[in-house]
């Protein structure tokens, strides 16, 4: 259910950014097309608003949640596997020997991902998400991963929707590790997560039907991959996207090339107070092709030490 | 936008319906999911309903629609394609002799639909599916194709709509065969449309982004495929879906698999007369494992003679 806001109202939808290029150009951007009649108006339909996960709308520093949930699932699974303790990635892994790990590359990753993620039932891990995501805290702001939501993107969220936009997110990340907590933790729907995927096989189990999950991948959401899954999933193209690194770089493009108006948006991470800084030199979240194109392009770069108010949503207090 | 129906209305949205087990099992599952503090209440948000196309919403013989689209595509791009001439499918096309064509087996259907369906954008494809829909003709009903959508069904989608249910299409034609009408036919818009898939690139062409249409199956959206597609796309399992043939028993059975109330249908082609009669011998639309589930597990199964008033819209008049 929307809230409709009235102009007047709109600037206070944003609480937590700071008044400031951003903020304006976010405003200016939503009035211009929800301004029937004005030479900018968009249709509600086609107000579609693609938003990526890690490092834009949660923190994803100093690992991805979904990687720490799959080290954490090896060793809950290891005392099955006897023969982890001297197979790679998992021995590594085992150790805690972190620099060993990321010398077994991509192969490690992969073997990782499935071992973690496969061989079960799409609900049996669905299950699994939602019992990790209840247990586990961050490493650095001892908190559940849930509550490392960036409060002026849930509300820039919020505005959106508020205004007829349908949000989406459209992440590296495995859509069935984002779907359980989403709809609650950023108001958006599993139909509206669209993410990495692995293949799955229907399969009468004892008569009953299941989908299982196959230790293959079938789809990986990054890069040029995001446009096409844009494409695919929800065949219109975004007037509105905002990402975080040069995994985005092809969404941005590919919403930019649209006619009409168009808003392009970039979360960059000034803020190692608050949160973390990091951009053309980090393996997590790298921010270096897209940097430059955003500021050739006039795209917009949030600095969020300069434009986030907080961080953090209210729990936080003032640290936030 | 939903137009609210009180119950007392609801009967009236289905006017193309005749009374019958059919139309009072839909309306008495309606009116259960949505009665609120009943023990069959369904919160909206799960209230997703699927639909296959072919010969479920629209006309599906004597040939599939898409089908005559990529045999005129053929015939269209034949000039710039001498060695077609000899080279099968196309000679067998070319020449109008359906039995030989027929005799191409898989591999003869796999190079029509990549000839005159890859090689091109998206947004070239979607010009000319939208150019042949305005000119191409049904042989027999001698009307645009996107006429022959089946009037009780197009009721049906409106009534589940109006109770706040998200309506979408699970159909084995492509997806983007589909995107550019279901819309405007079915109220249908395109994220809510689920097809079969070619493999999409995402390329810089003279520095403007594009999507070109690999000549390579992405996805087949049939039979096993149908759930897992579902799974996919919309991460919720549908509480209401209707089918028409084989093709369809996976997404019936997962459907029928979830906990609470649940509603499954079948479009049975009982009517020569005011459209077509097939069943367990046709190539097309073939309804024979389904059938026999269906009348098993006391599944709604419309008998199109029996239970639809008029197939088609008021533009065919009384013999519609
Ligand atoms: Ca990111
Ligand atoms: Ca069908």
């Amino acid at each position: 259910m929307s809230i409709p806001l009235t102009r007047s109202r709109a600037a206070d939808a944003l609480p937590s950014w700071n008044d400031g290029a951003a903020k304006q150009a976010i405003i200016q951007f939503v009035t211009d097309v929800t301004t029937a009649g004005g030479r900018k108006f968009v249709p509600a339909a086609e107000r579609i608003a693609t938003f990526d996960n890690d490092g834009t709308l949660w923190v994803e520093q100093p690992m991805y949640t979904q990687f720490v949930f799959a080290l954490d699932r090896v060793k809950t699974l290891a005392p099955q596997h006897p023969e982890w303790k001297t197979n790679e990635p998992f021995a590594s892994i085992l150790k805690g020997d972190r620099k060993a790990l990321m010398a077994t590359g991509e192969k490690g990753l992969v073997e990782l991902i499935m071992a973690s993620h496969a061989g079960m039932t799409t609900a049996e891990f669905e299950s699994l998400v939602r019992d990790w995501l209840a247990k586990a805290q961050h490493p650095r702001f001892k908190r559940p991963y849930t509550e490392l939501a960036y409060q002026p993107m849930l509300e820039l969220l919020a505005y959106l929707r508020a205004n007829d936009f349908k949000t989406y997110i459209v992440s590296g990340g495995g859509v069935e590790f984002m779907r359980p907590w989403t709809e609650n933790v950023y108001g958006v729907p599993p139909e509206q997560v669209i993410g990495s995927t692995v293949k799955t096989k229907f399969e009468l189990r004892d008569d009953k039907p299941a989908l299982m999950r196959l230790p293959e991948v079938d789809f990986i959401d990054d890069k040029a991959g995001k446009p096409v899954a844009i494409n695919k999933f929800i065949g219109r193209r975004p007037i509105f996207a905002f990402g975080n690194s040069d995994g985005d770089l092809e969404m941005l493009q590919w919403t930019a090339a649209g006619d009409g108006a168009r808003f392009e948006g970039l979360v960059h991470h000034t803020d190692a107070e608050r949160e973390y800084a990091y951009d053309r030199n980090s393996s997590i979240g790298r921010l270096d092709k897209a940097l430059d194109e955003a500021r050739e392009r006039g795209w917009v770069v949030v600095d969020m030490k300069r434009d986030w108010k907080r961080v953090f949503g209210e729990s936080f207090g003032s640290q936030g």
